[in-house]
């Protein structure tokens, strides 16, 4: 009995680290050394647990190319306290720049922030069924590579200049709504890209042209881009630039930084989650 | 019965999701809607299911910030894989720039790969007792992020500019072996990192220049380097500018890329692992 309960925690383990990953039946059966038909019985048991405490789902995929995929929920609790406490921060007087910037890099480089947030993202941009996740350095990578994640895909990165590393790239130029300045942004030529359906991911949006701009880009390599997710976007100026966006958190002039209306239909309303409301 | 099994099911993924989490024991006896007693004998059987399968730990911190920690122990298989697929792409002559550079950007961005050989340059670096991970951006930051995500830390980023949105830095200028050229990076004064050890994780390294750099400029506020993770070091020049260094794989101009003598030592050799030995 003892066996089978630590096998069931091993189990566990292997098909939940790494959502990207499909692993065969054979593979895990002689990792734990079980039979198949054993196996199966663990993995119904595991795909129980974690529906039950709405933790995600195990998907068995047949064919070839078969095995099992993990697609992990959003962890509610994990995501409302991030969501709580990225308001807290953000309206905290000393992260405020005065020239219209929130001083906010160390946040967004804090895994246990991005990784619900980014698993709130992911979960609204699944059903676009993307195959990539693009986002243009800097300060946005780290929230990409979370949705990237909990989707399993991968990150492309589009570059703000030619770099020699690259080789020959696609550049675009755009008019940026925060700056005021053209900006630039370019993408390796060997980017694996093809003719993909992709989600735009970035730290801050205001009126959504370095979005608009990443999907122009990408629309020269036959892909498409078929969502936007941010962490932070403004409410003014409206409406954006781009179309199917996600923003975690929106920022008002006046009524300062609060969870998007979305974000409050799936947590609830979070506590001291900002705002002056009431 | 089928309870328990499926409520070990839930604990383990809950204890192992989040390395960087330290979830209370009443937190999570409430969550699983059981006694505390029962939660520990549970944690027993996750813990031993863990240590029996090589696949981490589970520590007790005791006191006001009390709670448990899990220490991810590397997934050996995952990472001789992800190892033995990184020599295999970069020896790929398609990826050979004929300007010295090899294209890589795509393998850093995807977390297949990141994770086990973040989680490999994580063992070595815990014992260093680092409170951040520090990289420069771009191209290292998933590897950091990965190797953070392992010791469940922060990343402190150093931009290459000063950026209007972090207030006032601290910059440095330095030489760099690999461009030949004079670079700067700078800091952001309220950079969460005071008197912290670190250590710094990038994608590359030739001659050790900018993980030089990043010592300096940390030093100047009360930080100290102790430690240094990248992906790929040459094995020319030596010795190197830094102490304390990982590399994952040696690319030599003769005898191409090759995992380093370490990472044989932990994986075993990798089946075509790259290198044009018998």
């Amino acid at each position: 009995m003892r066996d089978r309960l630590t096998r069931l925690v091993a189990l566990t383990r292997l098909v939940t680290a790494r959502p990207g990953d499909q692993p065969g039946l054979q593979q895990l059966a002689q990792r734990l050394g079980v039979a198949k038909s054993t196996l199966s019985e663990d993995l119904a048991v595991v795909r129980q647990g974690l529906r039950d405490a709405g933790l995600g789902d195990i998907v068995t995929q047949v064919g070839a190319a078969g095995g099992i995929r993990f697609e992990p929920a959003v962890d509610q609790e994990a995501a409302r306290e991030a969501v709580r406490r990225l308001c807290r921060e953000l309206e905290d007087p000393e992260r405020q720049m005065g020239n219209g910037f929130i001083y906010m890099t160390d946040l967004l480089f804090d895994p246990a922030l991005l990784e619900p947030l980014g698993g709130l993202l992911g979960e609204q941009l699944r059903p676009l069924d993307p195959r990539h996740v693009i986002t243009v350095e800097t300060k946005g990578i780290p929230l990409a590579l979370a949705v990237a994640r909990h989707l399993g895909l991968t990150v492309v990165l589009l570059r703000r200049d030619h770099r020699l590393s690259e080789g020959s790239s696609l550049s675009i130029n755009y008019l940026s709504g925060s700056s005021h300045r053209i900006q630039s942004m370019s993408l390796a030529r060997r980017a694996p890209l093809r003719h993909a359906r992709v989600v735009f991911v970035d730290d801050f949006l205001k009126a959504g042209g370095t979005a608009r701009a990443a999907g122009d880009l990408v629309a020269e390599f036959g892909a498409e881009m078929v969502g936007v997710g941010v962490l932070v976007a403004t409410t003014q100026p409206t409406p954006k630039l781009v179309q199917g966006l996600y923003a975690c958190l929106e920022w008002d002039e006046s009524r300062g930084v609060q969870p998007a209306p979305w974000v409050v239909r799936r947590l609830g309303r979070p506590e001291n989650a900002g705002g002056s409301g009431p």
